[in-house]
């Protein structure tokens, strides 16, 4: 994908103080060879704001820029990434009931786009993407949400597993979106605070997230025609517990 | 668009053989001058199938084939639709509680596809068009419903209103969806024969199907951000349609 220059940082000491500002970072590119303690510096400061690190030859980083890199670019990010315990505390003081997504590798850059906007349209407070494998929250991403990514918190989690001890150390019920499950989904309480973890287009939920979960739900379907769009799956799911909870009060 | 040379049927007598045999037609060009007793043949044998004429110059065939096309090109569809009566009349013979889509405009072909996928995962039977102002049923759309338009009747009429009359002649109830109703969407009976009028992107459903609809119905929101995808949409209505009819056996 093509980057446009605007969005780059390159050189040791601009990425420094971008990621000391808290300036929002998608991922930094790294010199494979880069050492010396600024490297290690960023390279701590990178892993303390769950900003993922990619090692490329030095030809990937001259391919992106013309300025004196250093070994180093940082690609700035549209979206503030917000701390899981941060949105929770928020959330709860707000005196809202958390209503939460996780998406384990949803990959399509539309999908993410739409599946925001349900979440805002249906009273979700935030979405927890992991930092690898899920589509990048770029232009593409903030267009087909129509606005949505900015008016929902993104948690960027380095670890989903340790997302979810921290979702139920809030007492945040888990509950996965599988093909197969033992429950479907209207029989799943939603009213109560939860988050729901949805899988990737083709191979679903992994299966350590689904082992850790509080319960595993499927959408009904008729027939043997199995094959929802995740965004729409993810939609009839938004709408259901929003539902409950509009129908508890 | 660019329309390959396969899906092309070029010249009058071809023409008529593909309307008399019943191929599925996306759409007639014909020369705008183009007359004749063949020519009217084609136009009233086009009317009776409900495939569209186009009228454009003769150098638009030109550039659409080598071929000599006196003056009318037809474009093959990868649909065979369906009339709705026959439909009705399966749907019903077979036991089943119809449960139709009709897409008032709805332009977007990766969305058409999702509906599709959505309305074959939910039970739907038949999905109604109208012959002008919705997306091709072309090969991206195929593509993006991943079989299901394969699995589903597509019934295309030329006009909207008319089949209104033929859906209430049998019985078959029309609920609009729209950006403000009465009723909210689960407050809605879907458990009997129905159908769902799904308006443009834009736009939302025709005043005038509105005003003839037996229910008009909102998808309930939270906030001020009213902004789903239409294929999203859809998927809550229809999720909304099959847990009913589930839980009502």
């Amino acid at each position: 994908m093509f980057q446009s220059k605007k969005n780059i940082i390159a050189g040791r000491n601009p990425v420094i103080e971008a990621l000391k500002s808290g300036q929002p970072i998608d991922k930094i590119m790294m010199f494979k060879n880069a050492s010396g303690d600024v490297i290690q510096e960023i390279r701590a400061l990178a892993k303390e704001g769950n900003v993922p690190v990619q090692h490329v030859p030095n030809e990937k980083l001259n391919s992106l820029t013309n300025v004196q890199h250093q070994g180093v670019i940082a690609f700035k990010s549209s979206i503030q990434y917000q701390d899981l315990q941060q949105v929770i505390d928020w959330v709860v003081g707000s005196g809202e009931t958390p209503l939460f997504l996780m998406l384990d590798g949803v990959t399509d850059v539309r999908n993410i786009g739409a599946i925001a906007r349900s979440a805002v349209c249906t009273g979700a407070q935030a979405i927890i993407i992991p930092d690898k494998g899920v589509g990048a929250m770029n232009e593409d991403a903030m267009k087909s949400s129509a606005g949505a990514l900015e008016r929902i918190q993104i948690c960027r989690v380095n670890s989903l597993l340790k997302a979810l001890d921290t979702l139920h150390l809030n007492g945040i019920k888990v509950f996965t979106s599988e093909m197969k499950a033992d429950k479907r989904l209207f029989e799943v309480d939603m009213t109560e605070p939860c988050c729901i973890v949805m899988g990737n287009e083709e191979k679903g939920v992994q299966q350590y997230m689904s082992k850790s979960a509080d319960a595993r739900f499927t959408i009904p379907m008729h027939g043997d025609f199995d094959s929802l769009n995740v965004s729409v799956a993810t939609g009839m799911i938004l709408y259901e517990a929003m539902k409950q909870r509009m129908q508890a009060k």
